[in-house]
């Protein structure tokens, strides 16, 4: 059978450089073209040894036509606002892409707009109505037919997953929502910055975009769907919205993200009840563990893996329900669920080069 | 002038070793017995050679007529409920204490009894009534005249001192007050334990105790008696008291612990007018700083010193200020407090031995 | 085609623990039984909650008669000198053994006896004679055909591939080999120690074993064998034996070993003169990765991974030759090498379920 | 009495902020000037928010007039080659310096400009034969009447210090010295580096300048001075030079050095003899601890300290001593040590702020 053809644009990043290391093992796909605009012309295990008698092959810089020609599939791991340069191009010549930006991931334009500040361009904008947000274990069907996925981001991924069962069947008010999410250091990009050299970062802790992170309105725009049960994102009168307090932290470790989720609970509910909708909702979802009380998950449940495992407890004193979701934010946070993504895509088997 | 005797008890546990690291500069301060059950007989450079040329003194193992006849003063760096088998006596012979165990903390025994699982002794319980909080910034008339003085948690000192100015001038609601705690492994203590080896801790952050933390009592006692402007601590109606929801978690670094408080603004305050009642409640404390908005504390700033380091911000999209307090676990959450103490206690300066 | 049966007895140790992750994913392999005797009844996942949805499998006792019926194969992950015990048992009863413990590396058992402090047993003598050394680089054919292969020590492995060459063709003087090695703390196992809590490791770096280590006898065995290619282990007369001062650190990382090597170089030899011996020796070795002069292989490069990379320079100055070898210490110092052994005793390909 | 008036040039780099550390502390300074280029204009607060209520003084831009009007004594802490651009004209105005540079390190200013690869510039070339190597336990008396002192190199002080009493008493061969040292990462300075960011450290560990690296040099002239018992650093002939083998490699820690030395041992020494010699070298040296055989230092024993701490061992199978030394690269390693040198020169006890 012939395989995926499939190429990389990004190859280099962090992200990029996790699909590489998925994807030479992945059974179904071949890899055409390793884009990368720094490193055109090196091999990638010039730049990363760890691929020495792995892969050899060179980077290339970008070209439309050649990889779109090529290429039945492509992962744009691209800054936000780079990919909407190169996506609407890419989908014309008939390539399906699953994109790890921010570009398609927010319904509304102008929420876009606003948070990122920068304005979409017209076919992007116009490509939001397609666009399928790249969660498999709510969108599965959607995904299937999708020609273009939105990757959601790490931290939404960990949040959303975490709360989806308690907002679907009204287990919890869906205002004060708050979440206190952490992340290791690969989350920031392989970008140079003062702030995540090893003599900063180490041996210390702190919390970053304290009031404005623009992973706020992706994660609003989802439970706020799964809450009033939409089966499209139609733009909805803000005051119908949840709304949430999102505080990210920066953890002395590389790779993973664990959020903790206060949420009011809805009546007397008990842990096992809501064990049954966690168990439930998420039964066919093969990447997503439930921990029973009074277990919780840790990070290094999760490194390495595509996994999300979530654990959660009743307060009775104050009336809330806690959750502890964690992720690798490479893997399920990024270059595992855009494979992910791909499989669903591809009808491959969902799990297939991620286990 | 002659000064002052000390003794420590527990003088090996990480809060000991940093009492005994503070005093032995302390210009006021004559170390006098250094007692360890487990390692006397031992020089204290044996056990920590970082001591060598420091200090040349032995371990002893305790004897109460021998201490309280040497000692003005004695810390008892123990763990909960073996204090209160000690103190009681120290106290009937005229020396003074600073109690770094949890023992004297609870003024209501039957709450302590609920959360330590085990019950105060008569001597101890009487002792609850003459016993001081030392959080200086909010008791200091109080230390100076102190004979036992229940040097408080780690956790409670970061978010007391973070949130104590928006209880007292009304700021905020009382309930639906949410703490979300991360801490150093050395907050743990010395004791072995598989969870704190290297290989699980390092690479790794998880959340414990999530549901019942023994730190939470203190936090509310404290914060209630703040909100309610209580001058003693009397007993109250359950109705009345401030509850918390709490969260610890633990951090791949030796020291230190940030405390993200999220809490419901009253009214439409501003950040200057928040700005105005921190400084106004921290005006005399020599170490708390208060960061002028957007600037936010991190761990690293408050390492090795006594120092507790707040920021904080409003979220108007959600009505919410979110507070971020940091201090070292073992000077301003344990050795240092204690030190502070010890200093308005004896009519030193406060900062003595501390900066 | 059936299976190859494999127990493991030793289970939950950290070596064990790889050979499980690994297994699991092996087409070759049925796991049939995990033997641990502090965790019997339980889950795996219960113990390890990184199984869960991968592994369901209860750990059981070792009982003889069980496991050698059942298996093919048995991997002991064990302590040394507690192998000695349980391994002659199973090769009477016709079952492979691939032995990680030390037991049966040494091949003169008076060696053993000076170096580990505890004598082999009878049995465990004679089989000292048939053992094979698991470094399947240089004992290739022997393992073939071995019954009982005793797999490397983690620094032996790292040592001897890196210097290997140098010492087969006698570029090197045999006298005066230094070696200064590094690991990170899962080689000291999942035992409690009060030297590998985290706040001890943590921001620290130390050396220990420093005059004496176990693992020097095999490393001076198998170098001394390279060296006067000798075809089969003989006592040798000591004065013609190679002697090297080795000291082992401990660094603050979870897993990973790096030996840097200083030998004499004899004569005027070039850079790519001992590149080519080296990848003459290693041409056939798919987990061997060598460095092209002047770059260098770091331990991050085979993380997670079963590879020695290996990388040299010549330091003309003064006439030395320096080798840096790096290795996943759980990988191709233990577990992996293992498999590796494992895949050649069963006429698998070497690398099946390594890469 | 009159306060030292002390400026320092290049304040925000690590040793630059360690010296204002240590110096706003020290009861005989008083800091005049606090010299950056890059933050001129910001108070030191703004950019290391640890000295909030510690020190409100603003960074400068370098103007030689008013520095050295204003000046008794200045630390340069610079780059290589650029401390020699302005070294010359504070020494003619008559300030005293204390150089953190290597550029006054070198005797030969051949074998500068040859690792260096920048020559000299002539005013500096002559300063050569005023300036002492600051390395107070071997040059206490030249270091007292110094107007130019030059501040040793970090890997150097640990080195030359951990076996100078082995060469100075000729128990040790001067031939085949290898030298393994580790190093945190705040010895490669605060200048933003791809292969400084947190994850390309943490969980890593690797060797760089393998072959060359430019404080060779600086160890050679120093154990050669001390072996061939020089009075004075006149240039010798080569063939009588002591060379090393030196390999630094970066640890993922913040602060510390530890180097581990090997070298042949003359004649059958007992380690008491060694111990002695140890002892009676360093009899006055208040910042050096020698550890009685079997035991040995750690980094952590060091850490925030400006001791050396040496430990060292026999090892008879191969007639080899080891030696390892650690000390904190910031403080014994470059800030500490200026000071150090500072007391001397000033006439202040010599630990004088340092302990």
């Amino acid at each position: 059978m012939q395989k995926l053809k499939v190429s990389i644009i990004g190859s280099t990043g962090y992200a990029g450089k996790e699909l590489v290391k998925i994807l030479i093992h992945h059974k179904e796909v071949e890899l055409v073209h390793l884009v990368s605009s720094s490193c055109a012309g090196k091999n990638m295990a010039e730049i990363f040894p760890d691929f020495l008698n792995k892969l050899d092959k060179k980077l290339v810089s970008y070209n439309l036509d050649i990889v779109s020609q090529d290429s039945d599939m492509v992962f744009t791991a691209l800054p936000h606002t780079v990919s909407m340069e190169i996506t609407p191009a890419l989908l014309e010549k008939g390539v399906k892409v699953v994109d790890l930006s921010a570009d398609y991931r927010i319904k509304d334009s102008a929420v876009y707009q606003e948070w990122y500040k920068k304005e979409l361009n017209q076919m992007s904008k116009e490509l939001l109505l397609e666009a399928v947000y790249g969660l498999p274990e709510i969108y599965l069907d959607k995904i299937k037919n999708a020609s273009l996925v939105a990757n959601p981001g790490c931290y939404p991924t960990s949040v959303i997953l975490g709360i989806a069962p308690l907002l679907k069947y009204h287990f919890v008010e869906p205002d004060g929502i708050i979440i206190d999410s952490k992340s290791g250091t690969s989350g920031a990009g392989r970008k140079l910055s003062s702030s995540l050299q090893f003599a900063e970062c180490n041996e210390n802790f702190k919390a970053y975009n304290i009031i404005k992170h623009n992973h706020i309105p992706e994660i609003e725009q989802e439970l706020s769907s799964i809450y009033f049960n939409e089966n499209n994102h139609k733009q909805k009168q803000q005051e119908t919205e949840i709304k949430v307090s999102f505080t990210p932290h920066l953890l002395p470790i590389n790779r993973g993200i664990l959020s903790t989720c206060y949420l009011d609970l809805r009546g007397s509910k008990k842990e096992e009840e809501v064990l049954e909708i966690y168990q439930k909702y998420y039964q066919k979802a093969p990447f997503v563990r439930i921990f029973n009380p009074p277990n919780f998950p840790e990070i290094k449940f999760v490194t390495g893996t595509n996994y999300c495992d979530i654990g959660f407890g009743i307060d009775k004193r104050v009336g809330k329900i806690k959750v502890i979701s964690v992720i690798d934010n490479l893997l399920k946070g990024a270059a595992g669920q855009a494979v992910q993504n791909m499989n669903i895509m591809s009808g491959f088997p969902e799990t297939c080069g991620l286990v």
